[in-house]
Formats: structure tokens, C-alpha cells, sequence
């Protein structure tokens, strides 16, 4: 199956090796990472650079679509050639799939219209102007639409989908060979377990603030 | 401070894109990610590139390096200009850590002789082979060297890391931001509570296979 990967200026780097690291190990998976222009594209903090190996128009077709997220999703709401191209991949594929605020970029090129999804959860409330219903959950699938919420939950939005696709067993295979048996050392992850003041340096600081 | 990453031919994606999501984030944090030679370097599946920005010749110290692992590690064991390299920044580093395999290459550099770090599990008799005491963890602090277990755990190493750099509540901020909040779907990610057939199939089949 060929799995496509969209990049853009300014995204979120794990929001796109997360799932990758998982939906790559897929039988007979062909991975390409794409963008309007293929070449480098620099994440949002400048600091690293993932080469898209296609353009666009050269990958027009896809079983699985994955639309990361990050601050430079802002920059592709509007009508244009990215919104052109995911509707044109999105009718032939099997999965159209986001990570954080890459629902927002599904939802502005209107394939989102009804559906239940997630983001990050600062974007959340962004969801409903694109007539999506928003769901606080970490992973959110309604039909072959699969969203994740912020940025690291496209490893668990991946490892759902692996499953999906190829069965528990391999899914499992893959979890325990990326040994993804998570300790974070803090419980800080959600707005609901983070102590309030983290809450309120993130929004205040945020590129997420809404 | 500094952060410098090392690629190679055939590391781990995740090894490197977790810890960067993390460290880049902190303030000040000048993160450069480096190889023998600049320009896209492929992971272990070779559908991703990732861009060093610079040789290592090129960036000859760092408050913090990081070390991924990967099938490419292999090539890494002898002696040569990444030894030489490695040995160079550690030399003035004030935090030298390992995601994966990438302890092996830190051990073969005959940076961790006689202290304690971990590896990715199914590689983990190779740290003595390497005069290092294995720990069975997800990570391990000895002095200034921190060792992530196999490639996921290198986001709680950075998380952690992190908080020691630049304190608690930085770290959540971090943590919150990246919503670390995993939620595996199955509960696989390590030898201990994978299915035994998991384990086997992996290790049948596996890079990791020792």
C-alpha cells in the first residue's frame, strides 16, 4: 500500500515521524513524504529539515494520507493547491488520516463536514467553525477518517491503524520493536493532569493559543 | 546550550525526532543535527531523509550530543572518524545520551566503560560485550551520560532531561505542548507484558535480534 505523507512549511516534526515510524513498517508499505515543491522542509522550529522525496502533482493517489500538523498549518486554510490536492487524494483513499492540527487543514478543505474528529486540544474549539464535531479524545475515527490529538498521538493513532490494517499481531510487533512502553516522567500530557500554572504558560506562550 | 544531533546511513527515525521535538524546545536551545558528511541522510526503511546541516568536522562541541540508534549502528562499532568525533564532543559536553542502540556506539567509542546504561531490549547483552553494565530501564543516568531504551523511550529521556536542564515546570510545559499523554492501544511495548508470540516474531524477524 502507498502511504503518503504531506509536509509543508513550519510543521510539527513528530507529528510526521511518529506515524511514520509505525505506518512505514507496514507490509509491502511504499512511504513517500510529499509537498508542493519536493526538497527540504523545515519543521516550526527551524532546527530540522525532512526532505519531501515528491511534489504533489507527481503523488496523486494514496491508500493512506497522513496531514500532520504544527504552526504553519495556519498558512493552509485557505482555497488553493494543497486543499485541491488532498481532496483529489482523499477520493481514492482507503485512510485519510491527521495529527494535531492537521485536522484543521482536512476540515478547511472541507472533507471533515459532519464528522466527528480530534486535534491538539488548544485548537479544539477551531474544529466547529470548519463544521467538524469536535471529540476530546486522543484518537478519533469516523469511517476512514482517523484524527489524532496533539503531536504525539500519531504513534497511538498509527499503532490503531496498523491494527486496522494489518492485524493486532503485526501492530503489536511493531509496538514492541519501537518498545513503546511509554514512562513520561512528568503527568503533564493533558490540561487535565498538567498542574494549572504549565496550562496557563502554555496557552500564554502558545502557539496553540486560541 | 547547544544540542547536537548525529545521523547516519540507517538510523531510527523516532530516536531522532523524539528527543528533538523535546530538546529544541529549550530556551536558547541551538540544535543542529550532524553526519560525516551535510546533506539528507536515509533511515533504517529508506523512506525517510533527514537533513545534517552541517559535517561533524564542522560542529566540534556541544553542551548536549545526541546519539540515535538504528540497524546503521552496526557500521559504527569500529574505529574511525565518528569514534574520534564522538570522543571530541564528549570531551567538553555537559550531557552526553544515547536513544536505542546508540549506546552500543557510545560504548565502542570507550566512552561508557564501567558505567551503567541501557540499550534497546533485544540488544541489551551487547552493552557488556562493551565492558558497560547493562540496566534493564527505560532510562539511565550515570553522570553526564543518559541512555534511552529502544527508540519511543527517547522522548521520556528528553522529556527528562529536559527538566533537569530547565526545571519542572519546563518540562511539563513541554510535555503538555508535544500532549504526551500516550495511550497505546495495546499493551505490547515491552518483553515483559508482550504476547509471547509478539516477542517471538520479532526477534524471528527482527533487526534487533542479537
Amino acid at each position: 500500500m502507498r502511504i503518503v505523507i504531506m509536509l509543508f512549511d513550519r510543521f510539527t516534526g513528530l507529528d510526521v515521524v511518529g506515524p511514520y515510524e509505525v505506518l512505514s513498517r507496514l507490509p509491502g508499505a511504499e512511504t513517500v513524504l510529499v509537498a508542493e515543491r519536493p526538497g527540504p522542509v523545515r519543521t516550526d522550529t527551524g532546527a530540522l529539515g525532512l526532505v519531501a522525496d515528491a511534489s504533489l502533482a507527481e503523488v496523486g493517489a494514496a491508500d493512506a494520507v497522513v496531514v500532520p500538523g504544527g504552526p504553519g498549518q495556519a498558512a493552509l486554510m485557505g482555497p488553493g493547491p494543497v486543499h485541491e490536492w488532498l481532496r483529489e487524494v482523499d477520493s481514492g483513499s482507503s485512510w485519510t488520516v491527521s495529527v494535531c492540527t492537521g485536522s484543521l487543514v482536512l476540515a478547511a478543505a472541507g472533507l471533515l463536514r459532519g464528522r466527528r474528529a480530534t486535534t491538539h486540544w488548544a485548537a479544539m474549539g477551531q474544529l466547529a467553525e470548519h463544521g467538524v464535531v469536535p471529540v476530546r479524545e486522543r484518537v478519533v475515527e469516523d469511517g476512514k477518517y482517523v484524527s489524532a490529538a496533539g503531536v504525539s498521538a500519531g504513534i497511538d493513532m498509527a499503532l490503531g491503524l496498523a491494527g486496522r490494517i494489518e492485524g493486532d499481531l503485526f501492530a503489536q510487533t511493531v509496538q514492541l520493536g519501537i518498545e513503546y512502553d511509554p514512562r513520561p516522567p512528568y503527568s503533564a500530557g493533558s490540561p487535565d493532569s498538567a498542574p494549572p500554572e504549565v496550562v496557563a504558560a502554555l496557552l500564554e506562550g502558545s502557539r496553540f493559543g486560541e
